[in-house]
């Protein structure tokens, strides 16, 4: 067996999965963000896939596979090689005598042109197709292992339909094989509302594993079932608080000042913090006109959709909005629109721009002072904002994804060439479209993440690479000890368990310490001492309980686990 | 399902397979030589793709994956970035934020790193380690479907071992598993001895399968069981025959005619073939010193290990030898070793070059106008030259490469940095390596080119990509049929058989057509008439053999097939 356990982790591994991944001989790293999996890395990736491929088809998607080098031209039809950023696209690109290549980061492109090609008719609908197969993804900062790399086992899947409606029983066939993939696969899973990015469509779900070393977060309500990411989630409404506040309007002169950062330095006699300042971000609405968005200074805008932020251009077309001292006041007799975040809506002074350069203004109130003409949820919520279904408080979660699924809608379907079937009626129409994506090598690590201890990887028994670490003690000094481990492990594996033997010439301290590390849920150990009392030792890794066998039922005992 | 059958077939599809692929729904071309799986190819795939795992398996070798990119640096390391032309290697070149990758044509250089990481000692080998994994090569001229392609899967594995003897039964290993891998797919293969190109290396076999559209040629005994490529094919030796020539040795003056093709017309009135010029290729030995090999003029030359052929800085180094023009009278005494195929020791005159700028001769001949000083195999064998094991005629045969083994010996451990173990001795050594490729993509053209007719595929059971076709006719007239089809369907679907039911409301015409195009083994007609004698059809695709089988008794007697 290709398998050597290391003392000490690789000095790039920051997480508990990726050191214990490395340090039990699961993942090699050949290059950043690029891994080869060892025989147990391979063997834990294969049951993952497995359990993905026997879901997908129960929920009636049907395998094929897509190559990894797609036609650039592809790319240029659907307009992703500009929506796309570098992170995800550019680079890899490849060229083979004259022909350009892109190193798939996903497959929409390539899945919608093959559709359309053979499927004619609203009668060959609805089709969902998927694939396990490498992706590309030009990450600055690979890091984390597996968990954001280069190159990555993706299961990526496509539905096709006639309808909206079609379209969302394709979703939800595939949201709940979601989540029978990640129960089977022990992981506590939430699937939160989220954002689409550059996928684009409009209805998806991010399946997130809370973890401390998310680098993403999620809301999530501490009463109802509400969660969503933080690009996406919303707190309910607030009705504005009349203000109670008497302190007056006072303007500063804050000299070079423009961040939220500075200014609460400069107050920092006033115990000012983030969240005493308004945000004003000033954007354009799908008419091109001016609106400031208000929110707490401790919180990000969430742009609605259909409006930009303000680019330098616009700043010199709009003398009245002064960057980095926009305040609230009097926006309107500008011809500026103020809209502002539920959070906004509280009765106390605010500390924001003056309207004027190198200046500030401290006692902005609400109602008094200005006055918001739309109210919704323009911020990332935090900790303690109403759920907007129940409007108990919100908490905000650590998390990493190990899946999502999107509705597409028309996006590739109205963009690609052809991307169409001749319906009922005969009128040739676009397609309606999902695309759904796992992470299968990443799910190796977001369930080792969530099963170690300070000893190793603690694998669930549906995962592991291998069901049960037979350890012998002293079979060189034993001749009972080696023809027992041998009959047990003869008799385990003629009955399809598959059995890690060590049979190694080590001591005892080394082979517990690398079974701990190695994570089987079982250990068996076969000593002279047991054997002579006619018993065999078990260890339940997880828990760490340990309990007798008589050596003769061994086999049998350990089978009907 | 997603799948269409399509009348015509692509117009770049030269071959059976290609065309049949194409047209039964198994494959859609992407970009040249890069192709989609669709499902029903993704299914004779992995049932190839199990066949390969389970005979690997059980010749020890452990499963892994690597990545497809592979570090630049690796590729310097090794000196393959020279070694292998644009073929193989250049094409495919990409680079990430300043890092260079190589999309992976193969894997030497990754798995030596690895291996020569994680093993320490000759107590952990031998080491066998495969995989299957997409590869990339830089085709300049993709043909054939899936048989010469741009993008492919490959099964490939390493072996690793302390000594020659140790090589050399893992290399018996694999090469039994390659033949009981051939057996199972149904194929008739012939493993033929090969040289090694640039993998390097010594000892190699390829497998061979016949085929009318292969590229490659081998020879193989019509009598005893020697086989090999036509670059590693000998003949035997024979004792050089004593001229019966009475012809004189003749001067001519042949302006402009360097090269055999343009002899032969020289000398047409003489019926004069390329068989009977005698070839004379300049070479420089391993010390630098000029060799000439003579072979008959219909043969190619093939250089021995170790020597090269002349380059333009050669000829004129040694005005000896004049390019287009040299003959084998008088070498010995300007300096220059003779060596001759035993296709040139027969007795009668050859035309040759007569060493003089635009000169022939004819009558040049054996023991009277030159001297060989060494005989040997240099040249291609032709049909019925005689076997070097047992004297009897071989025969040139057309075939496609299905698999390769190498002995690789210390190639790349002692190019690569640090590829060496702890022998049992102490002492640092290197790796004694072979590997072991299987193209499985390529399998399933090279099956299908082996099995079909006119009509369309005929699959052997083992990969066909379901097991049974299921065709009712006019279902939907008939209460009867749809309820007995479906009775069928449910009872074999419940006992595991896989079954293809064609389930559309098609005329008979059209669904026979399809389901011979498609090519399952055995195909089961549902019909009105039938059912009225209490029977339904059934076909095995391969023989065209048609029997009845009783309704009730149907799915069990299938089952049992």
């Amino acid at each position: 067996m290709l398998l050597r356990t290391l003392r000490d982790a690789p000095g790039d591994a920051e997480v508990a999965s990726h050191r214990l991944l490395v340090r039990g001989g699961y993942i090699r790293r050949v290059a950043s963000g690029v891994y080869t999996f060892l025989p147990l890395g391979q063997r834990v990736l294969a049951k993952i896939s497995q359990i993905v491929r026997e879901e997908m088809n129960r929920a009636g998607a049907q395998e094929i596979l897509m190559p990894v080098l797609q036609p650039r031209e592809l790319w240029e039809q659907s307009g992703r090689v500009e929506s796309l950023g570098p992170e995800v696209y550019s680079a890899f690109e490849t060229e083979c005598r004259g022909a350009d290549f892109v190193l798939g980061p996903t497959h929409e492109e390539v899945v919608t042109a093959m559709v359309s090609a053979d499927v004619d008719s609203y009668r060959d609908l609805p089709v969902t197709v998927y694939q396990i197969q490498s992706k590309f993804r030009g990450e600055a900062r690979p890091r984390y292992g597996l968990l954001r790399g280069r190159e990555f086992i993706m299961k990526d899947a496509y539905s096709f339909d006639e309808s909206p409606a079609g379209m969302k029983e394709s979703y939800k066939a595939q949201y709940d094989a979601y989540c029978a993939v990640f129960d089977r696969c022990g992981l506590p899973y939430v699937p939160v509302e989220a954002q689409s990015g550059a996928i684009g469509g409009d209805v998806n779900h991010e399946f997130m594993v809370p973890s401390d070393i998310g680098e993403d977060q999620f809301a999530r309500c501490t009463s109802c079932d509400y969660s969503a990411n933080t690009e996406a989630a919303q707190s309910a409404p607030r009705e504005p608080t009349p203000s109670v506040s008497t302190e007056d309007l006072v303007t500063h002169h804050t000299p070079d000042r423009p961040g939220i950062d500075l200014v609460v330095e400069f107050f920092a006699a006033r115990n000012l913090a983030a969240s005493g300042m308004l945000k004003c971000i000033a954007v354009l609405d799908e008419k091109g006109e001016p609106v400031v968005i208000l929110v707490p200074g401790d919180r990000d805008v969430i742009v609605p959709s259909g409006m930009r932020a303000f680019a330098d251009a616009d700043f010199a077309r709009h003398p009245e909005l002064i960057r980095g001292y926009i305040g609230p006041m009097g926006l309107q007799e500008r011809g500026v629109r103020v809209l502002a975040d539920h959070a906004v809506a509280v009765g106390r002074p605010w500390v924001t721009g003056a309207n004027k350069h190198d200046h500030h203004v401290t006692g902005a109130t609400l109602g008094r002072d200005f006055e918001v003409d739309e109210w919704g949820s323009f911020a990332t919520v935090a900790p303690g904002d109403p759920c907007p279904r129940c409007r108990r408080p919100l908490e905000l979660v650590r998390s990493v994804e190990a899946g999502h699924v999107f509705q597409l809608g028309l996006r590739y379907s109205t963009t690609m060439p052809g991307a169409t079937f001749t319906a009922e009626n005969g009128e040739d129409q676009p397609f309606w479209m999902g695309c759904y994506g796992i992470g299968v090598s990443r799910l190796v690590a977001v369930i080792a993440e969530a099963n170690h201890d300070e000893a190793g990887l603690t694998w669930p028994s549906q995962v592991a690479p291998f069901d049960l670490h037979l350890i012998p003690l002293g079979a060189e000094r034993s001749p009972e000890v080696a023809e027992a481990a041998q009959r047990i492990y003869d008799e385990l594996t003629a009955v399809g368990v598959d059995v890690l033997y060590d049979d190694r010439d080590a001591s005892a301290g080394v082979k517990f310490a690398d079974a701990d590390l190695i994570g089987l849920p079982i250990q068996v150990v076969v000593g002279k001492k047991g054997l002579d009392r006619g018993v065999v030792e078990r260890k339940i890794r997880a828990t760490g309980t340990r309990d007798e066998v008589p050596v003769d039922e061994a086999a049998a005992m350990l089978a009907a686990l």
